[in-house]
């Protein structure tokens, strides 16, 4: 049986969680919460379901919430897609990205991608039959821990053959945001080039420090150039519900429902039914900055204890850690060791890299998700505390 | 911006929905029933949610629901499928489908269809970079009033280039189920040619007449082939759940599962958690057949008194009816017309055909949907008696 995606295995995500559970460990690994989506937004899905809307949705999603989408992106950046022809709501962030990805991607096309980056880009581009072109960001140093996007590597990557542009910000797994100056870098590329933008915004709702998300979409420039994808699983702590959407100009979200009704043909109506009631409450989208900086603060803090050394992030529910004190090449056997041997599990950053087994990728770093309950990240913490 | 699927646009059963909506027309097109899925079966999935099954699920699917797809199928068809390696819960049957097709099919690769064939096929082939070659079942005569399969046809097309065949049964449109000489001519075809079998089973408990449901996964030879995929949207009255599954040999499944862990991940975990849950209803999956048969049997009757003539059905929830009578050259036309004019939506057959405007696919055959409330069938009956 000949493999289309011979070199593709189980996800890290997969992978790292099954391992926890192997071992018992307390799973900040994948990223998704221990605690459930707010109560007045399940009893909406129960309610849907009681009442009757449990048969196929219009494939672009039920109008009310692409309403419901466009009016909140609005607010959010001052750009109206309109919600009878530039919004589709997607079975969660990752189908979106999917059916963009084979809809607009052809095959012999290049995609670049800047690296580290999630783990489902590369392989999904391939199967378009294109190739991935990776541009690593210059990795933290002493002078400065953090990791930095070189818009003149990105650019120097773009060819002929460069069909799209993949963006991930709040980006997973480094928590970056994106600045104004990043958008300024990003109209020139759009400027000069003949690419789209496939922006991964499933982080929009969790910036810390005062910073408000700045989407491409806040650019009529670059709006008119760009997919921008995002996930209620991530706001709404329901990564379980599979719910999500994306926005594109017209033409573009042509060709991606054309996909989009072929892959799933629509999304679960009670969660689309619920989703667009709770989102009609006017605190629906506030506070989660605030929530998850606290816990991020405590994490942060915490890990002074232990020989893990926490970079700052500014956006997303992850955390790096720098594990060079501990002395382990790779990043993955040190994440497996921590599994088993102290029950804590994590996702090593390699895994976001080309080849995560080339030791170049390997900053001895770590993600460490916290989108947890205060009482679970004080007793990895614990645990943690007793490494050397 | 160029299309990977130029000439294909939105499905015809969206486009007869939103024609049903505009006119206020009975819509007995696209297939989903007027009627919710059981209350036991709404609660179990609010119970989940408000249990706290709101994260993601593993990847293949709740292990639970996958032992109890594994004992269900074991019961019909004495077929093993292990939980762990050869099942995987999938967003649809949709989604089932478009995973296997772009993990099995390569670019060059030729799929075999049987026309009238299911919309979705066509396109996911090509969206691979293979070609469909389609076999046309011979349409029914004055002697023998049903569609019937010939299988040295569907022999004669398969070359070096066959990589698959894709199978439908029961099937949509015409109802046709298998009979044990259709598998002892798939299990010669499997003999001789390196081809696997994607099985689209989305109909399985409506079968009607006393005949049981014949899946290729009866047969051991045919197992080792076969894709069987399913639906618990048409089998629990909830196509909007977007809930289904695929079973295949670990070999294959594992070819799917690199798929759709990027197309979906996984699959929203309330629904999974609430069927699993159901299932475990000793009658949870009794008494469909004979639920529909009703309702085919009231159709059937009730078109006497209309110039529609309905051939036989033997299983699934949907009708053809011989529209000769009322002269129109294109049957995409006179669905439009029924739904404009005396209320009524149908689905057009030439929409199961390569190319829906040739008049030779045309055979004046309609396909009306009896997943509905009686009251709803007799209202659409009433108006169908007002043609001429
Ligand atoms: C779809 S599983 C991965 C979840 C996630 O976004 C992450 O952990 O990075
Ligand atoms: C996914 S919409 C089509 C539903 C269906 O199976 C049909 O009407 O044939």
């Amino acid at each position: 049986l000949p493999s289309k995606l011979p070199d593709v295995g189980g996800t890290i995500f997969a992978e790292m969680s099954a391992l926890a559970q192997e071992f018992q460990a307390i799973n900040l690994g994948q990223g998704f919460p221990d605690y459930s989506p707010p109560d007045p937004l399940i009893r909406a899905v129960a309610d849907a379901m009681a009442q009757g809307h449990n048969q196929y949705a219009p494939m672009p999603g039920l109008l009310q919430l692409r309403q419901a989408i466009a009016s909140k992106i609005e607010t959010q950046h001052g750009h109206a897609y309109a919600p009878e022809s530039e919004i589709t709501v997607t079975a969660g962030a990752t189908e979106a990205l999917m059916s963009s990805l084979l809809a607009l991607v052809h095959p012999g096309d290049e995609v670049v991608l800047i690296d580290p980056s999630y783990d489902l880009y590369a392989p999904a581009i391939r199967l378009a039959g294109a190739s991935a072109v990776r541009v690593p960001m210059r990795p933290p140093e002493t002078n400065d821990p953090s990791f930095r996007v070189d818009w003149n590597r990105v650019e120097a990557a773009i060819t002929k053959k460069t069909r799209m542009l993949v963006l991930n910000f709040p980006h997973n797994p480094t928590g970056l945001t994106l600045k104004p100056e990043d958008l300024d870098a990003l109209e020139f590329l759009v400027g000069k080039h003949p690419i789209l933008l496939l922006s991964d915004e499933a982080y929009e709702h969790i910036v810390f420090d005062g910073q408000t998300h700045l989407s491409p979409a806040t650019r009529p420039l670059l709006a008119a150039h760009t997919v921008m994808v995002s996930s209620f699983g991530k706001t709404f702590h329901a990564t379980g519900w599979k719910t999500g959407y994306c926005c594109a100009p017209r033409a573009v979200m042509r060709e991606i429902q054309k996909i989009h009704q072929f892959t799933v043909f629509s999304v679960s109506t009670p969660m689309q039914a619920g989703i667009a009631q709770y989102l009609r409450q006017s605190d629906a989208l506030s506070g989660l900055s605030g929530f998850y900086q606290k816990k991020r603060d405590r994490l942060t803090a915490g890990l002074k204890e232990t020989p893990l050394r926490p970079l700052h992030t500014e956006g997303t529910f992850f955390l790096l850690v720098d594990a060079s004190a501990i002395g382990f090449s790779l990043e993955k056997t040190l994440a497996i060791r921590l599994t088993r041997d102290i029950g804590v599990a994590s996702i090593p950053v390699s895994a976001f890299y080309a080849d995560p087994d080339v030791p170049a990728a390997n900053h001895h770093l770590l993600r460490l998700c916290f989108a947890k309950l205060d009482t679970t990240l004080d007793a990895a913490l614990e645990r943690l505390s007793g490494l050397k």
